[in-house]
């Protein structure tokens, strides 16, 4: 696959033409972004699972990861593979189609049919590029507030989503506090910090340092930077597990071979594993979505925003359940304990999950336990409070 | 400064004609490497502070760091700054160079006047690039020895380093027990982690993805891969601060404006500090010389060479003195404290020193005063231990 193949197939067959449910928003609906603009037509793809009770009150919308979208818990369009987080929804997962409608929407700059760099630009009729407006996490929530409005959905039962989606589930309690009935933040923070900027920045770099990028314009050249998104993605990729996890898995164990070639082949399975995991990120995912969705989260600070964190959830009824991972060090559970002590300091229904593991911060995605029992017992317990026991199966 | 400049400019200056003392080893003396090739010609660049004594009995042999160099208590000849251990090494310091004759010398694979692939290769007249058989961290010490003998030494009084340069010390101590009077490794590790493999593969397919590079033979197209070089210089800086360093100094604090640009700028103060720290190492490293003092300290491991640890160690008359800091998660005390016990299971003289510091990895170039101490107290009763006392001042 040439570059300018991948670039075509890429950007033409999700980007413009989803195989995902789409809301369309015209110019009567415009959206207010936080860079100080309005952005008009723009539009949401997203996928849902199982039905929406008659009152509307079994929709548990799940936000995605920063280069996750949609296909929570169906076949990936362009993958092939499971959706992302089959492990948690479906008929008698936790969060149980049988009883809830699931929504997940791709998120504002995004690649997978909402709007994002990749989409068309109705006014120049070429790819948006850095042209369209720097996206925010509280965009993101607007956009899917727009979309919730549009299904006729006044209150969402559940918000659940890990890291950046996690992001997006406080954003919601923070601004949309009468439309949350409870909230599941998952290795998530209410701030990036400095580390987490910096590991983006990082990213970015690496993306814009590939002259196939043409500050941005890659798509009019024919061309992707590929090389530049896949190195973004290997050092990203390292901070998604962690130290413990990577040495049991790959340790200093060769790939393929019983020596060292001498050489700067990918001698160790770690350095093949990364090459792997960048290659394939590539094949799937817009370089300069990636540098919308990585400043989105570097934006990210809900007490800055509100002036402190207790503040923007003072007097909250939503109920919570925030959960991190003992060896997550992207998101450690220092970052998760600040958000509960500053729901407890506003009064706010809250109880906390630390998920003893080795995974590091990728555990949201994966067969934890401890995780998948906490996000059950919290559903049905919310679930009983919401009265929904009667209407679930 | 053109690529082109910045090339002919850094690979002239000083991987040629270094202003440092240089050893050139013939034809007679080749360097017996673990490729299972002999490098001959070779030279060794090197600096000394202070004056050896009559019986040859008080050099401390100091090791650098990946990206360091042989100016540890100079002003740098490209640079211009002071040298990268001035806190430690100098009249007065803990290594005193009024008591000890310090040496330095740039690693094999260097590009500061040490054969590495910027050198010119004999054989064809173009610098080695990629055909400079892989180095590793036992062929670097064994170049060390071979500058040890022609300085007429039999025994250094001590091998000292942080991080690459403690694994140099820990291999000389293992290579050559009966020449190394004392040992202080610090910050380091008996072998690579598989995490660590993985930052520095990142790091060298940053470099490798930049076009400039030209496999390797950038200085015959007349560029340099400033650009991949630079990525990986700030994808391994972060690895070098800790997380609540990071939050300390810079936190989510905006570089030089009131509010945020929503765009792709250095809005955050780390992002502009991790693009300075980019763009000022390439003013001074060589890109293939990255390549090759990663993969270094990829291969490095001692317990594989020799069986195990406490093998490698068994039977040492070397006194120790292993060095770890709390917040350094690149070379974590666990690390440590691996060798440590290795060493008393080898019946070692050890002693075991974890700094509590919230800088990281890089706290072992910092004014850390936990760090200073003990190196002067490990090397004062060295000295009596040798009967240096009375050589000394």
């Amino acid at each position: 696959m040439s570059s300018s193949e991948a670039a075509s197939d890429l950007r033409l067959r999700e980007v413009d033409a989803p195989q995902s449910q789409v809301a369309h928003f015209g110019a009567d609906q415009p959206l207010s972004m936080d860079a100080g603009v309005d952005l008009s037509p723009f539009t949401i793809a997203y996928q849902t699972y199982g039905t929406l009770n008659a009152d509307k009150s079994n929709a548990v919308l799940i936000c995605h990861a920063l280069t996750g979208d949609q296909h929570v818990a169906n076949v990936h369009p362009v993958t092939g593979k499971p959706g992302w987080w089959e492990i948690m929804v479906g008929p008698g997962k936790p969060i149980d189609t049988d009883r809830y409608f699931v929504i997940c929407s791709n998120v504002l700059g995004g690649c997978m049919g909402t709007t994002g760099p990749a989409s068309i630009n109705p006014a120049t009729g070429r790819p948006w590029g850095l042209d369209l407006p720097v996206v925010t996490i509280r965009d993101m929530v607007r956009a899917q507030a727009m979309l919730i409005d549009r299904l006729g959905i006044d209150q969402l039962f559940c918000v659940a989503g890990g890291s950046m989606g996690g992001m997006q589930v406080l954003q919601w309690a923070a601004s949309y506090p009468q439309r949350v009935f409870s909230a599941m933040p998952i290795a998530a923070a209410a701030r990036h910090s400095s580390q987490n900027i910096a590991f983006h920045e990082v990213g970015r770099q690496a993306v814009m340092a590939d002259p196939d990028w043409r500050a941005g314009r890659y798509f009019d050249h024919g061309v992707r930077p590929l090389k530049g998104l896949a190195v973004a993605r290997m050092a990203a990729h390292i901070t998604y597990l962690s130290d413990e996890a990577l040495q049991r898995k790959f340790g200093r164990k060769l790939q393929n071979r019983a020596a060292p070639t001498f050489s700067f082949d990918a001698d160790f399975q770690i350095e093949s594993y990364l090459r792997h995991q960048g290659s394939s990120f590539v094949a799937r995912f817009d370089a300069n979505s990636y540098l919308y969705v990585t400043r989105a989260m570097d934006y990210f600070d809900i007490a800055e925003d509100y002036g402190s964190l207790a503040k923007a959830f003072k007097g909250t009824r939503t109920r919570f359940c925030v959960v991190s991972f003992t060896s997550d060090w992207l998101f450690p559970t220092s970052e998760s304990r600040a958000v509960v002590h500053a729901l407890n300091a506003g009064g706010a229904a809250v109880s906390f999950v630390e998920v003893d593991t080795d995974k590091g911060h990728d555990a949201f995605l994966l067969d934890e336990p401890d995780l998948l029992a906490a996000t059950r017992g919290f559903l049905d317990s919310a679930a009983r409070a919401r009265g929904l026991m009667g209407a679930a199966r």
